[in-house]
Order: C-alpha cells, then sequence, then structure tokens
C-alpha cells in the first residue's frame, strides 16, 4: 500500500541480507520510522514489545528471524533453540509458530553450507505468499461488499476492530483487504473504526491506514458498534484472527466476541477474514483451547499521544492503587460467525466445512 | 461516603443559601476540587460540561439550579424559562426532566414571595430524598450478592459499566449501593471496573471512589468483559441507567448494551438499578424512542491523563483527519435485564411489572 503516495510495506528485507527493517508500530499515527533488526533477538524483542504486531506479520518477521540466526549458527541445536525462542515472543496467534515451523523443517533438510541462503529465500517466500493470500482475501470478500452496494443506496458501512490491515501483514491486511479493493474499484465504502482499547490499535493504525489511502472512516469508541447496529449504521463486519481452531471458533483482539454478539443480535453479518495459516486443526474449539495472552495492566493504565505541543507523552489514566487486569484477545464461538474469508473463498465457520478445504490443501 | 476518612458528598449546599458547591468531576482521579454554582447558568454548564453527571445527581442539581433562579426572579416567567433551559443541558437522562418539573409544580403552587424558600427546600429534599433510594437500592440489591456468596467460595465479582457509584448520586450510588453494603458487610466483594470510553467514567471515578472505599477492584478495558464472563469470572453484573421506558428497555452509558449480550450469553444475571424516578412510563420502549445524545468526538480523539511529572495534560490518540462519532449512550433491550433494582425492591424488566410497580406508588 502506499503512505504519501509512496508503496510502502511494514518489512523490507534489508539488501545486504544481513537484517530487514520494520515499521515500528508504536510510534504511529504521529511518526512513521523504519527500525532495522539484525538477530533473532531483535525480532524476539520486536515481537513481543509490539513494534510488529498482527498474526500474518510476525509471522512473516519471526521468520526472517529464524533466517537471521542461520547466519550465524546454521547448526541443527541453534536453529531449534531460535525456533523456540522466537515462538515464544507471544502465545495466541498460530501464524508465529506455522510459519517458524515451516521454515525450520525446510531449513533443517538441506546441508548446514546452504541453510542461511536457504532461509533467507524461505522467509521472503513466507512473506511474499503472505501478500498473494491477503490479495485473495480481497477478490473473495469483494462480492459481499458489491452486494450491500447493489441493494442500497449510500456507502457500504463496515466495522473492524483493531487492526487486520497493511500493517498487521505484509500488504493488503486480511480484513482491510475487501475493503481496500472495494475502494480501488469505484465502491462508496465507509468504516467504522473501533478505537480497539487498550492498544488503540483500531485509532491509531487503521485510522491511519485508511486515511493515506483515502478510504472514509470514522472512529468509535469500543463501547459504540452495539447502539450502530441497532439502528441499521452497520451493513457488514470484517474482522481478523489470531487463531481459528477446527470447529470455526476464532480468537481474535480483544473485544471482538462482543461485536459478534451485537451482529448476531441485530442480524448483521459477521466475517473473519482468515489466512489458512491462521488455522489450528489441532485444537477441537477455541474458547477453552486457544491461550490468551495476558499483557501488561500498564497497557491500561497509561497511554501514548500527543500534546498540543506536538510531543509524545505517556500519561496515566487511572487512579493510584487501582489494578488492571489486560487479556489481550478473546474467542468468539463459531455459532455468531457467517463465515470465514480465506485465501480459497468464503467457508462457512463449521468443523466440516474447515475439514473439506483443507482436505484440498495438504 | 467518605474521602480520606471524611465524608463527602458530590453536592453540598453553601450555607449562605445562595449556592450549591460540586465536585469537578472532570478532574479525578487526579484531583478533588470543589467548584461554586451560584445560578441556573452556572448550573447549566456544569451539567453540560459533565463537571456534575450521573442521572441521579444531575436531577438533583438541576433543582439547585431552579432555585437559584427563584432567589433571583420568582416569576411564573423567569421559572417556566429556567426549567426548559436547565432540561435542555443533556437530552438523555429522565431524573433531569423529572427533579424539574416536580420543583417548578411545587413552586408556581406558592405565592411568589416565599418561591425562593420553598423552592431550596425543595431542592434539598429531592436530594435527601436520592439518597434515601440509593440506600434502599442497596438494601434490596444486598442479597443478590449475599446468595453468590452463600454458593461459592472466594470473593463475589461484580462487573460493573461506566459510574453509577456515590459520585453520580448525592450518596451511595445506584450500581454501587449493594457493593458498598456487601463490603461493609463484611462480604468479601471484587469489582471489574470496566474503563468506559470514551470519557473513562470506570477508569477514572468508579476505580477512585471504590480505591478510597477500600474495596478490592480491577480495570479492564470494555473489550474484556465478554472473555471474563465466558471464563467464569464474573458472578453478577449491575449498572446504573439513564432512562428506563415503560416496557423495561434501559439506556444507560454506551456499552451496557455489549455487556448485556456478553451476560445472557453465558447466564451471567444482569442487573439495571434504577431509582424511579429513571423511569419514563411515556416511553412505550426505548430502543427506538430514547433520545441519545451525540457529544462531541473530541472526548475520542483526545484524553486527559496525568504525566510522569505529574502535570494533567490532554494528547491527541488519533490521526489528524480522522473523524470520531460518539454517541453518548446506548439502549439494551429488556429481554436482556435479569431484574430492575428499585428502592421498592427487584422488578422484572417488562411492562406489567414495572405499571403494578407505579400503580401502588402514585
Amino acid at each position: 500500500m502506499k503512505v504519501n503516495g509512496v508503496a510502502l510495506r511494514p518489512l523490507r528485507a534489508l539488501p545486504d541480507g544481513q537484517g530487514i527493517e520494520v515499521i515500528d508500530q508504536r510510534l504511529l499515527p504521529f511518526d512513521l520510522r523504519m527500525r532495522p533488526l539484525r538477530s533473532a533477538r531483535d525480532v524476539f524483542v520486536a515481537i513481543r514489545e509490539m513494534w510488529v504486531r498482527g498474526a500474518p506479520l510476525i509471522g512473516a518477521v519471526a521468520a526472517y528471524g529464524l533466517a537471521l540466526q542461520a547466519r550465524r549458527d546454521a547448526s541443527d541445536a541453534a536453529l531449534r533453540n531460535a525456533a523456540k525462542f522466537l515462538k515464544g515472543s507471544r502465545p495466541t496467534a498460530v501464524n508465529l509458530a506455522w510459519a517458524v515451523d515451516r521454515l525450520l523443517t525446510q531449513v533443517l533438510a538441506v546441508p548446514e553450507a546452504v541453510r542461511a541462503d536457504t532461509a533467507w529465500a524461505g522467509a521472503g517466500a513466507i512473506a511474499e505468499q503472505d501478500v498473494q493470500v491477503n490479495e485473495a482475501i480481497g477478490r473473495h470478500g469483494l462480492p459481499l461488499l458489491q452486494a450491500v452496494a447493489a441493494r442500497k443506496p449510500g456507502p457500504v458501512n463496515v466495522l473492524t476492530h483493531c487492526n487486520a490491515g497493511w500493517l498487521a501483514t505484509v500488504d493488503w491486511g486480511t480484513a482491510t483487504s475487501p475493503i481496500y479493493q472495494a475502494h480501488a474499484a469505484g465502491l462508496a465504502v465507509h468504516v467504522w473504526v473501533d478505537e480497539t482499547r487498550p492498544r488503540n490499535q483500531g485509532a491509531s493504525l487503521t485510522a491511519w491506514e485508511l486515511g493515506q489511502a483515502g478510504v472514509p472512516h470514522t472512529v468509535v469508541a469500543d463501547n459504540a458498534g452495539g447502539h450502530l447496529m441497532q439502528h441499521g449504521r452497520v451493513d457488514l463486519c470484517i474482522v481478523g484472527c489470531d487463531r481459528v481452531a477446527s470447529n470455526g471458533d476464532a480468537c481474535n483482539k480483544i473485544g471482538t466476541y462482543l461485536k459478534a454478539l451485537a451482529a448476531h443480535d441485530n442480524g448483521v453479518p459477521f466475517y473473519v477474514a482468515m489466512p489458512t495459516s491462521t488455522l489450528d486443526m489441532a485444537l477441537a474449539e477455541g474458547v477453552q483451547g486457544i491461550p490468551i495472552e495476558e499483557r501488561s495492566g500498564r497497557e491500561l493504565t497509561h497511554v501514548s499521544g500527543r500534546t498540543a505541543a506536538g510531543e509524545v507523552v505517556e500519561v496515566q489514566l487511572t487512579p493510584d492503587g487501582s489494578a488492571a487486569a489486560n487479556p489481550a484477545f478473546d474467542v468468539t464461538p463459531a455459532r455468531l460467525l457467517t463465515g470465514l474469508i480465506t485465501e480459497h473463498g468464503i467457508v462457512a465457520a463449521d468443523a466440516a466445512a474447515l475439514r473439506q478445504l483443507m482436505a484440498g490443501r495438504r
């Protein structure tokens, strides 16, 4: 996607092959800055501290982390250790493990002397595959927006939660891909952007992305979506996901479940944009089965923003002495989902449909 | 309730009878400051700008606004104008109109010469009645918490949204009254405090109140409640309300509806603490019938907090150019409510029960 008219991705391989550059997403929307990562440890920190976030992006970045390890020590032990280390950076998204394990298998299968170059190429392939997958998700999702536009006047109102945009992937985004493609096709689209407390990925990242792309949008509190749906102001919800269980239960940013409940209560279609790399066929169900990352309460008690003087500062919101809890994800039961938009098409969020989808891809 | 061991109310009549003092709630939790209000216009600004908020409290403060007008000009025309003006300060809560209209009727019935003193005494009576009503709500709600405590070990986990605490009333609070009474009775209570974006009344007011009272509590993002309920970590929800329709549909702070959906989906009891002054028997239903105040998007795009240096500053959260919408309330359909905790006892949220309740009180 473009920023100020210049094509940009949140992840870029450095030309010397000794590192990558990522957008430090903690600084958006006020400062766009790339940071170099030159080791598996750099990559671990960037994922853990959320310079990069979004299930597809952390998968690709983690793959490069393994490739950077292979540049230093490509022995079996070193690579296995690095893979385990990288997979521990965040517990919930399954793409992370998917990308690292896939690359590890590929690299261990070749002689040590060529592992570094194999890993580097393999990480690049994972990144490029993500771009293609997301483009395909957009292609399959686009008709959902076209159908709304065909039956009503005015813009198609899409609600999204968190950031499943191009910043969360290598390009296009997942949930935003149908939106960007609709916008490019000349469809009138308006996006309700959930603020997405506590880290405000909607207010700071999705709003910024959409603004750069010229897509009309309105930021709302996470509390507002139910009211908007009650009053017919949302045509369609599309969100991303961090892990989907084999029965279709979808783990995504905390609060997604509440929006799915409201959509269900108001007859608003609710779609999860899901690269199949996000599907965890080993999990029978998601509500009890998917580990939910508990992050620091400080993400809730403090927030960063820009003062009138233009300085970005962190301020405390809560009284001294009040505890805060910060579960980062929740799981939406499959029964609340209208469908999953995958790179292979839209499928029902149920065990049979997902088994069939994956049976054709092994 | 007490702050640093000293009894305090958010509204205090000045001894000279020429004004009132209110806590400027915009400054909490970092600064506790009383501000004098000496005219109907002062009162209008304090309500409109949310120095005071909470349906019961703005009712009592607005009544004093009418009384202050009566000190200056107690003619029919002046009082009727002031009543209309005060009722326009905020559109959603019905207590405001209830208190002002009740006092206006009372004052117009007496000779002009005694209207000022009648109005002053009448406003005081409304404030005192609020205290008694809230004490009774706590008394009727307490057994709900006792019943949970009797059937499970550990603290009773109550989730509340926004601030329906003593800061939202003259004393006790509505939703918090059963909690304070349970705590006083020695019951182990723990409160999940919804942050309540965009104005953070949970994080800044409810957390502060509970902290001052020594009630264990944890602030969570508005997004978190569904996840907590899915995992059995909420025993009971109690919220306040700004207006309840005759069929039991309950208007409260934006986001309440989402929590009620989650409670319903997980079998968690969901109660609305409702002084009967909040009941609008003239409204057949609430979802379409209750006017929802749209406040400035700036409440969402900017937030105030305290820097590490101890200074309270406002910071911008969203990118320049991103629009924001800010509906301040939503309406929870009666079908999602377990019951209404009133000063006369707990009643079902349905038309027949409410008709019966009010038939006995006319």
